[in-house]
């Protein structure tokens, strides 16, 4: 297995798959990750052909891990040098990749991932050999993804204690937008109207530290993730902006805040008592189940252990 | 010192001030409440007459810590029978209180105050002595607060572990809405959104978690703080409403949320940084006291041991 960027995924990922006993080795373009990668006794090179090569020789699973922006040039170098290996990401919006990788004449082999977890840190050091144990690993199951991708890509996620919620990639992106993008922006809002108003710093307490918890991020992993999944977020916005309207109007006019507040305590009750259940009883490969399995996430099921493949002995 | 209203805040007082040696009796309306707070040894009745009798007869500092709808009947009940005795309050919004005590006349011993503190549970069981500590205690320095009340408020706030935070009620209420009740309707806003989208709730991790928090409060809590703050409120949401509109309007025209995202985290920032000075060189009593108080307040200043009180050997 071969991965491409050692940032706090992409070197997060190069430990858990060693841990898990499987042969992996990492490009970084940077000397420095590259250096504390092979001090830290793993596999990692600054060659990207060098890599790509030994990934095709292999028949390696290639898994991009580096920043959006970077994207392009990583797949133009697999198309030229490697462009028969299985091929998935850890890059979080799932439609920006999609269509870069569709660009290079690479979909047939890919199939997209994201693992839902991160910390406030980067870079190789931040990296973390458990830092996928018990997330939820988002694996895409658009109408065209093969059989034997899907399933080694569900095999490393399984491997790196991830759950895998099947999904496909627009409606990944539409929740991303709503419970990741959305809270970003929110809270960059809510930031910047406390401060403005003198002595609201002087009483923040648990609500605003939590409304404004993830303002800290980083401004350009904020706009990296919100720009590449605009659309989505646009729709997410335009929502929200509507609810408060309203709630303002009830607000000024009525001295009532009851519909939003009614609505919001009941939506998030809701969220408290999501179960997951597992998946069981789809086979990789049978008919329609790439829809099964997409329907099967909307829903909340999960796969916690290797779904059975057509045509495998189970 | 008489408490009125034994539920989370009232019922912590008594607990915290009695542990702090002082004499403190209470008042609440409900037989269980009273029953509960007698069984845990604290001197506790259901009769509202008999409690106010004592205070007077006593002087005792009386605590207003019932929720707003129940304020009108205490301060009808003190009108006649505590009238002069000095009195605070530990309801959260603080102008909506100051218009009800001014129309029973009992503004001049009156000097408000609000802990900023408490948990998602309510009523005498979830009470604790240890819930003021460390907390900021907002106490009232509007123009015509008295230097002996106010003293008798900061010291109660001491005692029971909190710093004191001097302000003005209409600063005070401002400012909570920005960092208070404008955070819950944004959660309530974010889980409304969310949950329409498919997916969203089987993605949904910490930026989520963290943004929708106090969307799990009760609806009747979070409607009584931002309707008696409805003005504040309004300006709030008129801000943030401007700022996701701009957002949403660079995001969709330029895919850009440059403004937004750096706006907030400098914010964020700010924010961390913030510091809490010591108050120490104001005399309450002495010319300008109040003036010097609200504006060491709005800077961040904190009250941490009793200021000195002029004509008082310190």
């Amino acid at each position: 297995m071969c991965v491409l960027g050692l940032g706090l995924i992409g070197g997060s990922l190069l430990r858990a798959a060693t841990a898990a006993g499987r042969t992996v080795f990492g490009y970084n373009r940077s000397v420095d990750g590259v250096e504390a990668a092979s001090a830290d006794g793993f596999d990692a090179t600054t060659g990207l052909d060098e890599a790509l090569t030994r990934a095709a020789d292999t028949g390696a699973l290639i898994v991009l891990a580096v920043p959006m922006p970077a994207l392009a040039t990583m797949l133009d170098h697999i198309r030229a040098i490697a462009p028969n290996c299985p091929l998935t990401d850890v890059v979080s919006v799932k439609g920006a990749v999609l269509r870069e990788v569709q660009k290079f004449g690479l979909r047939p082999r890919f199939v997209g991932g994201h693992p839902m977890t991160g910390t406030a840190h980067s870079g190789w050091s931040a990296g973390d050999a458990t830092l996928f144990v018990g997330a939820p690993w988002v694996i895409s199951v658009d109408d065209d993804v093969d059989a034997e991708v899907f399933t080694l890509v569900q095999n490393l996620a399984l491997d790196c204690g991830s759950v895998v919620v099947p999904a496909r990639s627009d409606e990944h992106d539409a929740a991303a937008a709503a419970i990741s993008h959305l809270p970003h922006l929110l809270a960059e809002a809510l930031a910047v109207t406390a401060a403005d108003v003198p002595l609201a710093f002087a009483l923040a307490a648990g609500s605003f530290r939590d409304g404004t918890r993830v303002a800290a991020t980083a401004p350009d992993l904020v706009r990296a993730m919100c720009e590449a999944n605009a659309d989505h977020l646009v729709t997410g916005l335009d929502r929200a902006i509507e609810l408060l309207t309203e709630a303002r109007t009830h607000l000024a006019t009525h001295t009532s805040v009851a519909d939003l507040v009614e609505a919001g305590h009941a939506a998030r009750v809701r969220y408290d008592s999501f179960r997951r259940p597992d998946i069981l009883h789809v086979t990789v490969g049978a008919p329609q189940w790439r829809e099964e399995l997409a329907a099967a996430g909307r829903a909340g099921g999960v796969i916690r252990s290797a779904l059975p493949v057509l045509g495998s002995r189970g």
